[in-house]
């Protein structure tokens, strides 16, 4: 690209994101241009109803229906790519690069799934794929990984990578409400889709970690390989619980190397609650990192949201601008150390697990819970039993009460064993809630 | 630089961090040659004494005592160099410059003081000077400020900068103790040096807001322009009496764009306990930074030691060896919105403020400083007086007991001219004690 002429962008989708994107380059021309060394202009941006009012002023000729005229246009440099989902982002992905344009997304699906073959497609075409706002928004965690760890073999990271997932948690707690009362409040404050399920079951967590997983450990995890849960069975008395027990729940996405293995998995998660990561409340994200050399070091702030994620768009194009990008894209495929890390089997992750037992109160039903776990070589850690303030008779007359025991390290397995044992007693009342302790 | 032929690299300095830098280049050779695309290779490392026993093991020929071994040695093309203080760090650094190497550096005392004069030298040599490290060791700061926050004006840094100060108010805090009881333990264990001076009088601090509000505000404000205090003078009891308001005192950071003009300040600093920066103990560091598009991130973790620094030193000989760090520095310049901003007048500066009053326990104490602060336009937000267990009669017979008032907010000249008053009183012993409240 040429220092002197502008840089050309099109927009693809003139969403929310889309909008602000639009905001900083038309409204900071100046600013943009001192950090570029030459103009940006925004020469294009895709809708899909030209005649829908719009919180943006933009040029005459700018806004256009027809995603040809961004892909066909010659003079647009890069193409920001802003719709979602895989279809037919996949496709417009692979028509921008053919056509020579550098591509910046935030769309963490459609690299989750088809990252690869869509980087791989780039490489061919020798374009750049830019994607800072792909995960955790305005935090700058794939700069972070990709550049600035580059010294390190980065060996554990823990995340809070959903911030509508977190912003319940923390009002739940706080309310003392159940989910589904602090969902609908989430819902009409804008911090929850109308549909908010890929973000409430851990799926839009677990895009995520795959992400920061393959940069971090050159190794491609699909979905569907790793264990994912998310915080919508959760219920408000696990998270009273946990904070007597000093812990706060978050919904947490672990991807980190233990004796040469993958251990990766999203799931709620105990917390200890002195760490910064148990102290990240609200709609915000948080990374703690591990690396070989640096230590530990965290990241936190807002996820998502109009401009924070426009900020990590525009930083994409500004580094396009000036060719750093592209630099930093041709060695993403040369980050991993090892040939590529084997994934940990499910039933060997080892933790401190939380568990919590509706039990009828009555003689002997915990030593039975007991001897159980103590047969599977899982020992207790410590014990909650309250008095219950609402107890429930059963059929056979006795209340049912909940009892929480925190054990010490085990496997999964082992702990899968003991529950598959623990199901067949009839002093206990599924379902068992398990969650690992993070320490 | 070829892409085929090795990056070679001098060390200038083989202290606690330079080693680390060594190990790290030696050890892992193939990680950084994947990271690089070619091999990077330690070819000088200057020592002072030959003889002296190292814990990283170099090939043989690496080490000398000849600084111009690395200035003069045409094939090296990146000095790591890593001396303290300005001189003779300074002529080093323009020497390695005029002898066509990029530099690598993380003696922020010498970016503070020459930092204009040093990156004028090296533009006009056509050269780079990278200083991840210079500023919050293992956090990656630099990288946020100067690229990832491009498509923003930086509005706001609050940081704790000094992990000896941290640690310092930390361990007072947990154990009780007093400020020099925790100093002679921090020393022992290694958190401060043999001569704290610099890191506990908030110097280390100031040093490196000055660099940050350089790339963010692209003014550069001398460390005699603006106030800074350290730890040095804290007293225990200001401690626990914040604890007991919910705050917690931190060395504070500031530098923050208020109408325009640029309010900076280095100063043990309340803020209210449930905020990220107020959690972050012990030796680290903590950066919150605000941009007008991307709202508020916060950065932590190693402010200092030897494997996070060089993991730092070793990102930017990656950078520089990939072409990275050579863009950034070019842009570095181009940084800011605005003309040189205007340096807020010190009595100007607004902030809600708390304030310890040492006082005889007779009757209208309280009224008299009540009334000249009042007639100073400055109103209470919240008084403690408790009984004092160790009450000491003065000469006149009346015992001392201290007096924490929280102000609302009021311009700092405001209160400097109630306490000339309030230093009149008899019944007042000196001295006042003042802290901004960071909220």
């Amino acid at each position: 690209m040429s220092e002197s002429k502008p840089l050309q962008v099109g927009i693809i989708g003139m969403g929310t994101v889309g909008t602000g994107v639009a905001r900083i380059l038309v409204q900071h021309v100046d600013r943009i241009r001192r950090r570029v060394g030459r103009d940006v202009q925004l020469k294009r941006a895709t809708v899909r109803d030209l005649d829908k009012p719009r919180d943006v002023e933009l040029p005459p000729g700018v806004l256009t229906d027809d995603i040809d005229a961004v892909i066909d246009d010659p003079d647009i440099d890069v193409a920001v790519q802003l719709i979602g989902g895989t279809d037919p982002a996949r496709d417009i992905m692979k028509r921008l690069l053919a056509a020579g344009k550098h591509v910046v997304t935030a769309n963490k699906a459609l690299l989750c799934e088809f990252g690869d073959e869509l980087f791989e497609f780039a490489r061919k075409h020798d374009r750049t794929i830019a994607f800072e706002a792909a995960v955790a928004g305005g935090i700058p965690i794939i700069a972070t990984v990709g550049q600035s760890m580059s010294a390190n073999q980065i060996t554990s990271i823990e995340a809070i990578l959903n911030g509508t997932s977190n912003y319940i948690l923390t009002e739940m707690l706080k309310r003392g409400s159940a989910y589904s009362d602090v969902l609908g409040d989430a819902q009409r404050l804008g911090y929850a889709e109308a549909d908010p399920a890929m973000d409430v079951d851990g799926t839009d967590a677990a895009q995520k970690l795959v992400i920061l997983a393959q940069l971090a450990f050159g190794t491609k995890v699909p979905l569907d390989r790793f264990p994912r849960s998310g915080i919508d069975q959760l219920e408000l008395t696990d998270l009273t619980c946990a904070a007597e027990l000093n812990y706060v729940v978050k919904l947490l996405a672990t991807a980190r190397l233990v004796h040469g293995e993958l251990e990766m998995h999203v799931q709620p998660t105990l917390v200890k609650c002195d760490r910064l990561i148990a102290k990240t409340d609200g709609p915000f994200n948080m990374i703690a990192l591990e690396g070989d050399a640096v230590g530990k070091t965290w990241l936190s702030g807002p996820g998502a949201g109009q401009m924070a994620t426009a900020s990590a768009v525009v930083a994409d194009v500004v580094d396009l601008a000036v060719g750093r990008a592209q630099v930093t894209f041709s060695r993403l495929d040369l980050w991993n150390d090892h040939p590529p890390v084997p994934l940990c089997e499910e039933d060997k992750i080892a933790h401190r697990f939380y568990l919590r037992f509706n039990v009828e109160d009555r003689p002997h039903v915990f030593a039975d819970i007991a001897d159980i776990l103590g047969r599977h070589d899982i020992s207790l850690a410590s014990i909650i039993q309250h008095e219950s303030s609402e107890q429930q008779p059963t059929s056979n007359g006795a209340s049912i009460v909940p009892v929480v025991v925190m054990t010490h390290y085990t496997a999964q397995g082992k702990l899968r064993a003991a529950e598959a044992e623990l199901s067949q007693l009839t002093s206990l009342h599924p379902p068992i809630v398990r969650m690992p302790v993070s320490d």
